[in-house]
């Protein structure tokens, strides 16, 4: 007899309405997390897709990190294999071989072979899986794959997350509709004890190798690698985009043709989506901050300035105060190691604007504290030297960020 | 009639101890921050002083700065002028007319040229300094002057800070008994609208100007350039050094000479310990924690990892919470930019191990729990691939530190 768990956010997603031809997925509780949550997740493609994945640039890689990252040397698919409670980091040799033997367990069960698996961790790092939880775990979820049951595996690999995050497009693509769902899990970059960003997406759409691999690293540019909850990377970061070709487009083999480019314009906007969803539910977040720097020579000049300005526990806070300090946001871009010219900097709460040509405009104080009692707001930052700019995405620090990350023993 | 206002911490302070010859210390309250606070201090020297300072290296450096920087290119100085509650940043070239205007006052009060007069400020960044605030207290102020009257000054430019950070040590050089007396101020490296780490050290030695200027760069590379409450420059960090030479040594021309290495030992333990007492009175602190990295190839690697895990919102709020969690240490120093192999880490918490060869000691754990307990530990990172190391110093990030940064308005 089975014994099938089902997370009560699953019960909240209607499984038919985030549907990909060709996709399957389950997830169940296999014991890792103890009694009351889903925990180990499959994705199963009917057809072999092409896959690409981006994966954390930390110099200390969690084990199934470093699987995927050679199973993709050669870009096909069948199954994406995800659990919480362990991230299989910090495991040594040891870890290696139970990500491969995770792997091959689900390579059995559906029927491939083990390079065409990807597996993803994320949990408490240093500790060892269990191959039990795999072994007990998996005969229960196979049988239960459908094509509804995708939510349930974006339930499973929550951890701090207090919702989960999935969101579906459609664009016509050759006469055909191609369906793009996407996945992700967040909430602090590294959690109690616990690790990481995943992200899954699944499409149906017919590409080249190349492609998929074009599509992923660009959108990550713009979505993922441009939110920040607490500047703290993880060793498990991944994500992957599978196109298993169900919907019998013309393969496209580059993405500027006109099919590449609308292909890519919903897969970038479906992922910055994800990323914001992940802020928005970042540890403590109870507001969701875009910060612009515009008037810079170069983009990666304007991500230095704003990652500087995003990580800032000083800002940070203020915006939890609701406090249009700007002058905590001018400290920060001026340590930020890029140079200008501080009387020519403008700053902006939305459109309220705090700073003109490097002095406070204090008679504007009260409309911008009102922008910032909004839960959602930008601060723009413009410095007039260059036609640059790059916006990044992050959350306040509040009170229950120090409690989840420091208190959770007590 | 004069209204002189004593800050409650002066009492606490027996002027007598910290006194060097032939410098002088006064602070007053001027109504820059209110009714019930010392917040215009200044410093005279007897005798012209050789002086030297370092500042900080943001792009939005306070009118303050760029005239001490100005003023310090003939490296003879009278006296220091320190107002808190008005940080004359990012205030134009009105701010950079005050900060000029402020240096003649005190000028035409001690009878030296303006260009041998310094001056600090710390507190809001954007407002403008009202000259009626020094026009009225210095002349209240000067007739104070006295040689016990140092820790005024060490009390007057406190802003968030808890207690006054004053050290004196004396070190015999040439037969003379030299005296070398530091005070800082910190908190946060910006605090609630707010700004700055100030120092100043005084001393009766007779130095050159060169070696005045290398004692002090190399001591605050080694103490106050390793420290970070919140990763947050300001920009108005200011360390200043005055040599008076009333003490009637030799002059130390060279710092490589028996008494120029005495002294240099001197004024850099000096330094350590302002920085250390900065760190413990860091906004919301409640421990202080010494991050080491050892077994790299180079000091600056040892740096840039020690300062990455320094930072981490994740490790700080663990050090909160008394969680050894050495998972995020281990992640922080993987995304610091620094190459090597996770499979020779070692971590330690004092000297209780907690990591060997990349993977957890569990048995370990409680030991390590009874080290985060204490008020002050260290956390040692071993990467095994080199002879050089280096230390940062930091504090944890509590309930507290966000109370004061977000809530302050209500």
């Amino acid at each position: 007899m089975t014994t099938t768990y089902y997370h009560p956010s699953a019960f909240l997603l209607n499984g038919s309405d985030y549907t990909v031809p060709g996709f399957k997925g389950w997830a169940v509780k296999a014991g890792i997390r103890g009694k009351d949550r889903l925990d180990l997740g499959l994705i199963v493609s009917d057809e072999t897709a092409v896959a690409a994945g981006v994966f954390t640039t930390s110099m200390v890689k969690a084990a199934p990190v470093l699987l995927d990252i050679d199973h993709l040397q050669e870009p096909t698919v069948r199954a994406i294999l995800v659990n919480s409670g362990v991230a299989n980091a910090c495991s040594g040799v040891q870890g290696m071989e139970f990500a491969k033997a995770t792997a091959q367990l689900v390579a059995q069960e559906i029927g491939c072979s083990q390079k065409d698996v990807l597996v993803c961790s994320t949990g408490v790092i240093g500790e060892q899986l269990d191959l039990a939880w795999f072994e007990k775990g998996l005969p229960d979820l196979v049988p239960h794959l459908s094509a509804e049951g995708l939510p349930h595996v974006a339930c499973g690999f929550m951890t701090t997350d207090l919702v989960p995050k999935i969101v579906k497009k459609t664009v016509e693509l050759d006469g055909k509709i191609i369906t793009i769902l996407g996945m992700a899990k967040g909430a602090g970059m590294i959690m109690p004890n616990m690790a990481t960003m995943l992200g899954f997406i699944l499409t149906d759409a017919t590409l080249s190798p190349e492609v998929c691999k074009e599509v992923l690293r660009s959108g990550a540019d713009q979505s993922f690698n441009v939110i920040t909850v607490d500047g703290d990377t993880s060793t498990n970061d991944t994500v992957l985009l599978l196109a298993n070709g169900v919907a019998g487009n013309t393969e496209i083999t580059n993405v500027d043709s006109a099919d590449g480019v609308l292909f890519k314009e919903a897969v970038h906007g479906l992922m910055k989506e994800l990323a914001l969803k992940i802020v928005a539910d970042g540890e403590g977040a109870t507001k969701l901050i875009t910060v612009k720097v515009t008037g810079v020579k170069k983009r990666v000049e304007a991500l230095q300035i704003a990652r500087t300005i995003a990580n800032s526990p000083l800002f940070k806070t203020a915006c939890f105060g609701e406090d249009a300090n700007w002058g905590r946001i001018f400290a920060a871009a001026g340590r930020a190691g890029v140079e200008f010219e501080q009387m020519q900097t403008d700053i902006f709460f939305d459109d309220v604007q705090m700073v003109k040509g490097g002095l406070g405009l204090f008679d504007n104080e009260d409309a911008a504290t009102k922008v910032l009692k909004q839960k959602r707001f930008m601060v723009t930052v413009d410095l007039h030297q260059g036609e640059a700019q790059g916006e990044v995405y992050t959350c306040d620090l509040s009170h229950e960020y120090v409690t989840i990350n420091g208190d959770y023993r007590t």
